[in-house]
């Protein structure tokens, strides 16, 4: 029976990250990860298969790195763990040994208990090469098509149909579009921009039933209101995967993935958990969120990868930030921390700093989109706790200095007072810059 | 005579972020901008007018904020001040009194002592609105050029030249392009891509004369070469103007401008001095540096302007730490904090974590750029000392993300397990994302 060191179960994100962090920190260590498909797939790059990249098998996330940094890779699918002799059942028979062990498992798509839902014509987004083929086939050959639910993904694949020329319709129960990363005015900004181009946007209703006979023909609202479709696209979010932690006992939260400590250990000693399938806890409640995030998942990765053997590297965190960005028709979403609607439900007393301005100076020049911030700092205690931009290319890097901002815990006067880079071809001019004027906009309001 | 509560005198960037945050802070005040022109420009966005801005017109400041905010605007030439008295006296012989007293009086170009510098046809960067209309059109009846200068603006004005079609040779004493901003590697890459579009870059060697009869014919080089040109354009950097303020008696060093405290205190009781004409101190050595950045002004303008009467905002930093962005030929330069040229001048133990990698993820995304950064890590004490960056638009915010972490005090192992967010069509793929990637280069070199 083979034996490793490091056995990592999984190969999206969090599964390399962990391996290439471990190759690094631990380098006579030997280092595998079983992934179940012969190549992995870029999570975020999956929305853009279906127009931007033209094929799914330029959304492959390289093997390089890892070979590199000589981890090795073995394609199988693990069925069973017995986590007291520590050895690892493949499907196959093959059993390994290993001496730590990291559940990277990832996520499935959620399936909603919508009648019909089960009925050809209705799509998932699985992060599966064959299975996203055929999903881009069949969008092909399809004109009119229902996306249940407005999420990132949602409308990620909305804009992405539009460029196909589709006729789209987008489901959304909550009240507004991107509901739970960013407040109803960015909702309703990325409303107008898809409706304009004659998507139609349906917010605060629900999907009662999936209609067809053979296959689908369109869905059925809350309301009676029958929408015609050849295809039924469900973007309903992600679960993650448990099965195999749930069979070896380790333990978990049945909605939120599997237990972990601050340093991604599980609750059985030399076993970690990384990624969508270990629970995340938020930043400032300390409860658990569903937030899955690949940027979140390489900082558990680093982390876990590091601290293997023992810890080297300190955990800084408190918890997920959800720092996050998107493009839809041409201009850019991002946000990190809480938002209005989440500070008014947690009960956190908040004020609101805005601007909107230009990422150019002067304006005149070429390449130059308007950018509005809307920060959320604490009252009394002054710290930023979020942030949402709508803006253009560089707002994907904007959101990362504010990210790192709030990580620091940094007040509005400490921001006030940072010095920042500016340029007329590259960012908005020093006086026009946003996070500072609408640090500058909260501070009056404190 | 009038009497105001807040005189500052200059109209650029750091005058008027002093007077929009001494609005803020105090609103009952009343607050005066004197400027000698009427209108003032965007000091980074002069290079741009000989090409990208059409028009000088285009690159005005507006004044709009400075109105909403009820801050007055006066056009005037202040030649004198009674500290004793509070009392400023205009070139028109007008007097008015002060109460606190801001000094913004800026810079000017710095003239080298080149025997012939005095010749027509040699022409300097002033910040002013008709000289650089009269530039624009003597550039325009030029057909050869010669820069003398090899730093940003140096090299920003011959990248506007070029797109203007002229002949051009740069001219920098130094080993490399932007010498004093970013290590040799960049300078090179600089270099390489102006002489790939026909531009002649002359480094390590100094001009000894620019010949010509009646107006320049061109230079001669210290080793004998003549170089034929109808105009010369000199950008060898600026000096702070310090007229007034040695006229009036505050203390000032003649090369680095006026000496003030934390708080852009000056050695006079109530007169402030913000921006290029206030001597600047080094970030990491406190001593004198000649950094004149607007982002840097506005950090100071924003601090004298809220501790005009008391210390509402206490200062976080402890220097100037140059943050600073361009682009040239169409690919972004940013740097921040120490180089390796200088890391080494200081004896500062150090290592180098590098990264190359694309911003997009896929790269096969449309609107990639490849990025290339270079990060200085203190050795023992682990801090984030510098940062340099080669790539796309985005490296103007990216620069950004770094001075913060920097100006937080990060290490490189509280940067490796940050939370940073990314997007396929917005930034490098989570794996790859290079200022992780290239703080785990030096982690791995500690």
């Amino acid at each position: 029976m083979n034996r490793w060191d490091v056995v990592i179960v999984g190969g999206g994100p969090a599964g390399v990250t962990t391996a290439l962090s471990a190759k690094n920190s631990y380098h006579d260590k030997n280092v595998l990860i079983i992934r179940r498909e012969e190549t992995s797939l870029i999570p975020c790059g999956i929305p853009y298969v279906l127009h931007s990249l033209k094929k799914v098998e330029n959304n492959i996330m390289p093997d390089k790195p890892l070979e590199a940094a000589g981890v090795e890779l073995m394609v199988g699918d693990v069925v069973e763990i017995e986590p007291a002799a520590k050895v690892i059942i493949l499907r196959s028979g093959e059993k390994l040994e290993y001496d730590r062990l990291v559940m990277a498992t990832g996520s499935t798509p959620f399936i909603p208990p919508i009648p019909g839902i089960e009925k050809k014509g209705v799509h998932l987004i699985k992060k599966e090469m064959d299975y996203l083929r055929d999903l881009k086939k069949s969008v092909e050959e399809s004109r009119r098509i229902v996306v249940i639910g407005g999420g990132f993904i949602g409308v990620e694949v909305t804009d992405e149909l539009l460029k196909e020329g589709k006729d789209v319709t987008i489901v959304e129960k909550l009240d507004s579009l991107l509901p739970l990363s960013m407040d109803e005015e960015f909702g309703t900004m990325v409303k107008e921009m898809l409706e304009a181009k004659g998507v139609r946007v349906l917010t605060g209703i629900s999907v009662k039933e999936i209609t067809g006979e053979e296959g689908t023909d369109g869905v059925e609202l809350e309301n009676g209101e029958k929408i015609d479709a050849d295809l039924v696209l469900v973007a309903a979010g992600y679960r993650p995967r448990l099965e195999l932690a749930r069979k070896t006992g380790l333990e978990i939260n049945e909605r939120y993935g599997i237990i972990v400590d601050e340093y991604m250990r599980t609750s059985m000693k030399g076993v970690f958990a990384v990624g969508d399938c270990a629970a995340k806890k938020h930043f400032l409640t300390g409860e658990f969120t569903k937030l899955m995030l690949a940027s979140t998942a390489m900082a558990q990765g680093r982390l876990a990868g590091s601290n293997l053997y023992e810890v080297k590297v300190i955990k800084e965190l408190r918890g997920s930030l959800g720092t996050f960005s998107t493009k839809i028709q041409g201009t850019a979403f991002a946000a990190m921390g809480l938002t209005e609607r989440e500070a008014k439900k947690l009960g956190v007393s908040y004020v609101v700093g805005r601007n909107e301005t230009v990422d150019r100076h002067p304006g005149k020049l070429p390449g130059a989109s308007s950018v509005y911030i809307k920060l959320i700092y604490a009252k009394v205690s002054h710290q930023l706790l979020g942030a949402q931009i709508r803006g253009g290319d560089s707002a994907g890097e904007m959101i990362n200095t504010l990210s790192i901002m709030m990580q620091n815990n940094m007040t509005d006067m400490q921001v006030d007072t940072m010095q920042i880079g500016t340029h007329p071809l590259l960012t908005s001019s020093p006086i026009a810059y946003p996070i500072i004027n609408a640090t500058v906009d909260a501070i009056t309001k404190q």
